[in-house]
Order: C-alpha cells, then structure tokens, then sequence
C-alpha cells in the first residue's frame, strides 16, 4: 500500500507506529503543545510517522539510523531529538556499535564538534537503558 | 581488526577500498590538488575511507545511505558529494527505492527544500545509470 | 476551524490553497517525482499547504514574508523555494518593498552573503513580473 | 526619510528604536562587553537597530515575526535572542497565536526539532508575561 | 582611535578601507540595489568595513584568512564571498599557501565537503591571477 | 616535510602538537570514548592534530584564530571546543583583543546571537585565567 492511493489514513498509520516506537507521545505533546498550537500533537504524529516513518521501502532500522546521522550532521538543538531516536533504533534492534559508528562517521561531514555532541547524547541513552535493566 | 591497534595502516585500508568504491579517486584528486595543498588526496584516502569508512560495526550499505542522509539534511554545497555517495551505495546493492525514501524522510529535518534538491541530485544520478546500461 | 478536529481533510485544504497561489503544483510535482516517491506530491500539498500554510491565527501575507525571512536565513540550497514564495507574497499583496527589507533585515541574522544572495533571487522574481506586464 | 540620505545619524535613530523595544539595552551590553570589544554596544544600537529594525518600508510587528521565524528556522544558538525578539513582538502587539503559528510553521524549513525549541522559548516568555501580571 | 568614542564616522571609515581592498564596490552595489533597498550601499560600507574590518586590535591579513575561514565552514551560498575575501587577502600579502592551508583544516569544522568547495572558488581566483600576469 | 611523502607518521606528529597545545587530550578521550568507538582517540589525534594543525604553511596562531572564527560562525554546538580552541589560542600567544576581534568580526557572517555566544565562550575562558593567576 502506497501513500498515492488518496483514502490512505495517514493518522491512524501514524498513530499505529508512534504508539510502538514512543508509547504516550501524542498525549504528551498534546497536553504540552495543543493549547498554543491546536492540532500540532496531531499534526506530528500524522506526518512525522504517518507521511514518512511509517513508508514503505526502506526497513525501519535503516531509517531511524539515517535519522541518526543527519541529526548529528546538523549539531545544534537537535539533542533531544537525537535520544528520541536513538532509543527508538535500539527498540528496533539497532546495536550500540551501530549507532556510534554512524555517529562517528558524520565526523567527516559536520566536523569533530558535532560528533562528539552526538556520541555524548547516545551514551545518555545507553546508560539509561543499564540504570532500567 | 580494529583500530585500536597501534600499527593498523589506516592509508593502506582506505587506498583498498576507496578503489574499490571510486576507482581513480586518488589520482584526481593528486592531479587537481596536491600542487596547492600537498597530501590532500593521502589525508583523504587516509581520513575519509581508512579511518571512517572502512571501520567494523555497520554494514557498507547502511554507512553509505546514513551519509546520503547527512548530506541531504545540511544542504547547500553537498550536492557533488550527494552525488558520489548516491553512486557508491548504487555500487553497494541500494536501491533506488531505498535511496529515494532516505532522501524523502529528511524532509522531516531538512525541511523540503533540502528534500527536493537531494532527489534531483539522485534523478541525476538514476538518469546516468540508464544512459550507461 | 481548527486543525484539533480530529476528521479535517488536510489534504483537501491544502489542494484549494495551493491551486490558489500555486496553480498547477501538485501535478507538475506527480510527473517528476510521484514515480520514484510515490504520493510526494500529496505529501507536499497535504503538509506544506494543508497543515502548515492554511492554519488560520496569522495572515498570509505574514505567513509568506517570514517564510522569505527563515528562507533568506538559511541561504544555501532555497533559491528555488525563496523565489516560489517569493511570486506567492507578490500575489497576496506583499509589496517590492516589504519583501526586499523582510530580506535586507536578514543581514543580521544570517549575514551579509545569505542577504545579497536572496536579494537577487527577489530581483529575478520582479523583473520577470515587468516582463509579463 | 531614507538611509540614502548621507547624514542619517543612524545611531540616534536606533537609540531611540531600543530604548523602546528594549529599554536599557546599550548599557547592558557596554557593562558586560566594552571593555573586551570597545564599543561593541554602539555598534549593536547602531546597527540592528539603526541601520536595520529602524527602517521605513514594513511595519514593525511584521519585522519581529520574520525574524522570529528566522531564528527558529536556524536553531541552535539562538534561544537568548527568539526570546528578546518574542518579548519585543508581544510589546508591539503580536499576539502569542500569531507568533506560535509563525514558529510551527518553520517546521517546513527548519525541521520538527528547530520549531519545538522555538516554541519552548515562547512558551517561556509567555509564562514570564503571566508571572508579571 | 576606538568605536567607543562616539564621534566617529563610521562611513567615513569604511569608505577608505573598502576603496583599498575592494574599489568601486560602493557604486556597484548602489548601481544594483538601492532603488530596491534604499541606502543599501552605503550601509554595506558603514557596517562591513566602517564598524566591523576597519577596527583595530588584528591585523588585516588575519582577519581576512579568519573570513574565509568561517565562510568555507559556512558552506553553501558563500562563494562568491569567498572570492571576493580571498581576492583581498592576496592584496594584503597572503600567500597561496596560507589560504590553502586555512581552507584545508576547516575540513576539521565544516567536513570534507565545504573544504572542497572553498579550494575550488580559491583556485579560480588564483587561476584569475595568472591570467593578469 | 609535507604530507605527500608516503612515509610520514601522522599519528606520532599529531601527538607531538596535542601534548604541546592539549596535554592529556589522547588519555581523556580514550578513557571516555574509545570503549564506544575503538581507536577514537587515536583518529582524533592522528586526523585532527597529525593531518591537520601541523602541518606546514601557516603559522599555529593564525591557524587557530582561523578556527575560533570558523566554530563562531557555525554557532549552536561548538562552545566546547570554542573554549579549546581559545585556551589553545592564548598559549600560542594570541592577545585577548585579537581572539575577541576577530569573533566580533563573525557578526558579519554568522550574525549577531552567534558573535554574542562565542564572546560569551571565549569570557568565561579568560575568567578561568585569571582565577589561575
């Protein structure tokens, strides 16, 4: 199923994938966001995963990996973002090893200071998980 | 073999494989560059493939579609290197599904001008294979 | 109406805005990219027009004067994107003048190179207009 | 009158601006950094606000949502500066859905992650206004 | 003789540097864009060279290398910038190889991609050279 | 000795230059990293200092007042390795009004929010000298 068929609900795609991969997000945003900006919570949870996550075409390791790379690429404010996903790729299966070497490989295209920012963010994540288990 | 190891020559890693994925790669660059800024095609050889590329951990296909996903995101001047790297993942067994809808989901971080002109660069590059088959 | 009743078409919104300030767009995107991306253009018309621009809150004619703003900021790869808004401010009454300070400002936020560059691409967007006049 | 004329003091013309805007802001910035960056706080006067903000051709109000977007579209390091440009569009009567929707709608350039950052500066000036009241 | 003395004439200042390193650069720039942007030109040359170049405290060659330092980081829609810079640099005593080698390391900062682009528009301009010789 | 003599031991040549400028740099990035990432410390020094800051050319204060203006420019993620970068800066001999003319200079080119936050950066590493002294 393509998202050029124009009955496809892209929502209830998105809301399928975000409830797997974020459990509780929606409601987060919502309860965060909505009163400012009604409908952002939804907009996100349709186009961030209904419009692009939840295609076709690519298996969802290598997606959120690619996402990896481009948020260390960009540096800035994407930490927050950054350990979203990262712990996302490791509910899908993503090795810690994968992870840094895509981390580390960005090094030739946002510099050594966006690496560095990026491999700090993971080892939060990576820690976490070693405080819950 | 891991790059730990003191010894591990990292310009004769790179050599193999920038060859491998760019043949005569080096010997452009040597002839463009070199007499402006001495080495630069060794330290690229050396840096980009041996000490990043051809590391353990993650799979070629997987490096090459994290940096087309990097490359899209930043933008601006990297549409040489889009390029390059479109190719060399082609050469790895990407699809251009695979390829397309890595450079479709950057629109989430890129925003979509970034996301159109990547895919052009792609087209340009899915047009050449089909003129050389 | 807002974007937090759960059953708007966004995709029907952003058809009726985009064929107004953009006739033609959502084919012209079909026939280039639908084949490799299939339902890029809905995407774009569904997100771009129907969950972004045609939010009620603020007017058009602002909503497209700060996007020249964040494209003129952001240089590099929007020329393309900067002259599209750019001919859509023009068409909901954004006068020479105010898209030209809107980018002279911008100085001070993505410096004097981003300024100039976006500059020419608003003086291909008028001369063009003098010579359908 | 117009920046063309050459005896435009246009220092005097952006004290007047930011003492409105932003009372005691020239003395704020002479304290922290004149001694390292010898009049660097006329210089800010001077110029952003002079020789920029100061200008005839776009209202105001217009002026501080593009730079909003623009700095939410550029992300990163720009937190200190949305939140004076967001405090100086409320005292020129923006209203916080204007410039909330201003900020969502960068989510097209700039990315999810850039717009989230932005509205969190928002919503922090928004709760300062209520803590005042 | 400092910015903080509040006599100055910026212009006036700006207007000797840039005659130096960049002659005629006011009048091609009020040739182009002040019907548009009123003042334009002038505020070019009271900013960029009056308030910024023309400062004492480093000297002009390393403040021209540091320029196009930061602009090959930039990436993107620098380039002609850069020329004009590298231009100046050479008129104020820079050798091929300082600019070279300053372009090189922003490999480190901005990644391989930029680095190349910088030495290509560097490269034009010394090619320029010898075609005057 | 210039790079493009195959035989050059970049590794042991960058660890001469970062034990200079960054004593103990090699053990405080294996000790963090290298667990993660295996020979990252080792890349950091060979690449970083070994192919980039020692090389021939320019002299290392201009090298790194290049680099403070470059890490300026870009902004958002780079204050730590600003901080570096100027303490390394002010070892080699630069005066505190270079390195903070020439960040005030990068106003023209990354803006005013990124020139206030390197000047901020590049404050708190002249505090620290001062309480050392």
């Amino acid at each position: 199923m393509s998202l050029d068929e124009p009955h496809i609900d892209t929502y209830a795609r998105g809301k399928a994938v975000s409830e797997q991969v974020n459990p509780g997000m929606e409601d987060a945003l919502r309860d965060r966001y909505d009163a400012l900006v009604p409908g952002l919570s939804r907009t996100v949870v349709d186009v961030a995963y209904g419009q692009f996550y939840a295609r076709d075409g690519v298996d969802e390791k290598t997606r959120l990996l690619a996402t990896i790379a481009a948020l260390t690429a960009l540096g800035g404010q994407t930490r927050p973002q950054l350990k979203v996903n990262i712990t996302s790729a490791r509910a899908v299966g993503a090795t810690r090893e994968e992870i840094s070497e895509i981390i580390f490989q960005m090094t030739l295209y946002g510099g050594f200071p966006a690496m560095i920012n990026a491999l700090n963010a993971a080892m939060e994540v990576f820690e976490a998980e070693e405080e819950r288990a």
